[in-house]
């Protein structure tokens, strides 16, 4: 009301009708590091750069970002190839494409209105992909059934997390629905839990043995949050983003234990799982382990698993597509479900054609399958070899402690700063971190992300970073933080 | 609480987690139904058809959504062409393909992260596409500026609209904003409001004068509105769905001047600005008729327009494309968006790079500009010829009652029910508009949605029909609906 009668900017009388103080205050609550202030510092700094001032670099590194293809990777030949086919179908008369894309492209095209990828599909995406899906998650997990009608295509993982938290979120004061979300996490999370509302519920990964999740640790979350909210919904990323981790079997099937006692609906972030690179380290799926456990756990244990186009080997990121496969959902809530992806009417059709490519991949005996897995395969080596690569030089500066890169595509080490440092940020006004994460960007020209921003214990200081650079790149980058991280470290001991 | 301790389908002593009664209650309270009841049924038959199930019709003909391509309308060449080569720049080598669109493609891919179309952009779309936006508005604009910090790319209009709701959205009791909507409306518009929890206020438009709208019915529901919420928006879709109607120039001059008078938000949804067909009509943008109303209402008035690359000549629905102007908006709240749209990363890049050529299409001196031409032409000469055909038609019916299709691509013509017929309905639970078009589509195969989705007058029923069949095929379905409406009345007479 004040704000309808005071001047803003001496605009009018009356002021914005949409000022800060009569914005949506859920939204105002919305963090989101890995876009933040260090990244719009950054993109200034490159724009400064273009116009010719001089900085002690001549290029922003931007390992702030899960993003393959903007560091240089190249996209799958195959799929691309079909999405050339499916955009364009005049092309399925030139020789020069293989007759498997080719296939694939017409099979895609048959199963869209008026054969075309510009109509609207179903709105839980196209049913034939949604059948290629099913059968890819059943290969993927040793012939446990997959059911078309529980999976929904979705605008990147990202979509399909919010529209199931959506579905979850009730009640009013001690009522209100409580999300456990690890810590460090991923901000698609307390970002979505701040706009719809929700209490976040903090479990703390156990840095000291590898990020790995501790069942101790989550009951004691657990039962703190009982005294102020409703708990009701337990979420896991695995492979971890942004710790790197690869959870065990066993650690798997004491969550969903953990989760079946205590009553919680699961969300399995799954994002990574091919991207798993430590010896003995392997990817064990929430729906397999669960099914494995028996009827008791498969029948009752109301899961959502979510994958996407943007990870992997392909890093499609700007498709944005994704699925994600509700298992044991109320048939009433399924049909809330599928209205409420109704009303957006349909994720985006190139990144579901792609979606199907990802999960029905060139096969042995088809011409494009030698090149396809070729390429898939150097992608992953490489990422493999770039996260022991990280791992061993940061474990070399003395006040950097990395854990190993299991899986996914970060690295969060913890970084001991010095007290004339955390000093001097309080005087900013910056986190530490995010003060050392800035000064790294201003003298060296690399952009990471502060720990800060995706959650960490008291008085601890970390940095997420990428191992995406190419492998060149990377040991530049790393020799580069090593050096600044003494030289931080000197000038303020 | 009692759902955890309940036996629901004897899955568990405890139940579900997520069940009907302890889920978000502002997604039940969602409604859909351009893809409601009718279109679920719609499918089951054609499922039928297929397996052989004898009916009295060959197809099921869907003329309940505004989907061009899958009635057969085919893709803008340029456009694909240009599509194909960003998903496969190897194609840039041949020779097939025109120079002009090897340029265009070449500049977008020139604008992305790693010069792919896979990697994620930034929040705000593509800054060379948002440019490209601006200078597109500002033409069509009669020069009007436009700043490309103003301009978002979004996943379809949708995608916008929604988030532009939710910035608006706060409050409680009397407090809670309300947002004015015509009545009929899109309803994606009641939809996001029940999901935001916001206050619908609805204003009717005046079907005796072509669906126009009538600033004194906007002031009667908003003094109404005002007794029980704080109505902050005032949303216009022109030209109108499901209404079809163009609105003047005057009567745009009206609400701008009722919206600032009243201290209203103005959302403009101009996704069918290139569909107008009847002689004496034209399209004109909120923007434009801002500005020329002078600078007491070019800096003041706060506003949002939407625009789309699903409708208009190119129909392409598929890709979810499309970007929102905003105008006068407080640069603390500006920050505010831009961290919102951060947090589901970016739009579909192969949106949008099609929006970019929807915005910056072949010139007159380019290769591809004749081709183009007639593409286009042939699309909206042959809307316009099926827009008076629908008029036409219709209007001999007795009992049906049809306005000018004056743009977009609906028709949504009262019909007179018997009372016989209503009462029917009420004894089968169904609102009588939903038992006749259930009854077309059991009977003639033809799915269209009824009026009472979209809201109407008490007491006066419609049904919204696209106008997107080929010319053939919509004599015939504008056939059957005459035949079905005079066997319909007999029955119930
Ligand atoms: C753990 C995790 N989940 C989900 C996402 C969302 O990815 P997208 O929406 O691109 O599929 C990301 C992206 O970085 C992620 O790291
Ligand atoms: C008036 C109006 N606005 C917005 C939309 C949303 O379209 P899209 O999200 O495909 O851009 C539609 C779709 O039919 C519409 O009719």
């Amino acid at each position: 009301i004040v704000t309808q009668h005071t001047a803003v900017n001496g605009i009018s009388h009356r002021g914005r009708v949409l000022t800060l103080d009569s914005m949506n205050p859920n939204v105002k609550r919305v963090e989101y590091a890995v876009r933040g202030p260090i990244v719009q510092r950054a993109v200034q700094i490159e724009k400064e750069l273009k116009e010719g001032v001089k900085k002690p670099f001549t290029e922003v590194i931007k390992a702030n970002i899960g993003d393959a293809h903007a560091m240089g990777q190249k996209p799958i030949t195959f799929f691309r190839q079909v999405l050339a086919l499916c955009s364009y179908p005049a092309l399925l008369e030139d020789s020069k494409f293989p007759e498997d894309a080719k296939k694939r492209a017409q099979r895609i095209l048959e199963a869209c209105g008026g054969h075309s990828i510009g109509a609207y599909s179903t709105s839980q995406g196209i049913e034939c992909i949604r059948q290629d899906v099913a059968r890819y998650i059943e290969k993927r997990d040793g012939g446990i059934p997959s059911n078309p009608d529980n999976i929904y295509l979705s605008t990147g993982a990202s979509d399909a997390i919010v529209t199931i938290l959506k579905l979850l979120v009730c009640g009013e004061g001690r009522d209100r629905t409580g999300v456990m979300i690890s810590i460090p996490q991923y901000p698609l999370y307390s970002a979505a839990l701040a706009d719809l509302g929700a209490v976040q519920i903090n479990y703390y990964l156990d840095e000291d043995n590898c990020w790995s999740l501790n069942i101790t640790e989550l009951r004691r979350a657990l039962n703190a949050a009982r005294e102020h909210c409703n708990p009701r919904v337990l979420c896991i990323i695995n492979p971890g983003n942004p710790t790197g981790q690869v959870q065990s079997r066993q650690c798997i099937e004491d969550v969903i234990r953990f989760a079946k006692e205590e009553h919680l609906f699961l969300m399995a972030d799954e994002v990574y799982q091919d991207n798993v690179y430590a010896e003995g380290c392997q990817f064990h799926s929430f729906k397999k382990v669960l099914f494995e456990m028996g009827p008791e756990y498969s029948n009752t244990v109301e899961m959502a698993s979510f994958h996407s186009t943007s990870k992997c080997y392909m890093g499609e990121c700007g498709f944005r597509g994704g699925y994600m496969e509700v298992i044991n959902l109320d048939p009433e809530v399924k049909a809330q479900l599928i209205k409420l992806v109704s009303v957006r009417l349909c994720p985006p059709v190139p990144g579901q054609a792609l979606l199907d490519l990802v999960v029905n991949p060139p096969q042995p005996d088809e011409p494009s399958y030698a090149t396809f897995m070729k390429e898939r395969t150097a992608v992953l080596s490489t990422l493999a070899e770039k996260a022991r690569l990280t791992e061993q030089i940061f474990n070399t500066v003395p006040g950097i402690t990395c854990n190993p890169v299991q899986g996914a595509m970060y690295t969060f080490p913890g970084i001991t700063l010095p007290q004339k440092a955390i000093d001097k940020a309080k005087e900013l006004g910056l986190v530490p971190d995010m003060f050392y994460c800035m000064r790294l960007l201003e003298e060296d020209g690399i952009c990471l992300v502060p720990g800060s921003g995706f959650g960490q214990r008291e008085g601890t200081y970390h940095f997420r970073m990428t191992i995406l650079p190419p492998t060149d790149k990377l040991k530049v980058v790393l020799q580069k933080i090593r050096e600044f991280h003494l030289r931080f470290t000197q000038e303020f001991s």
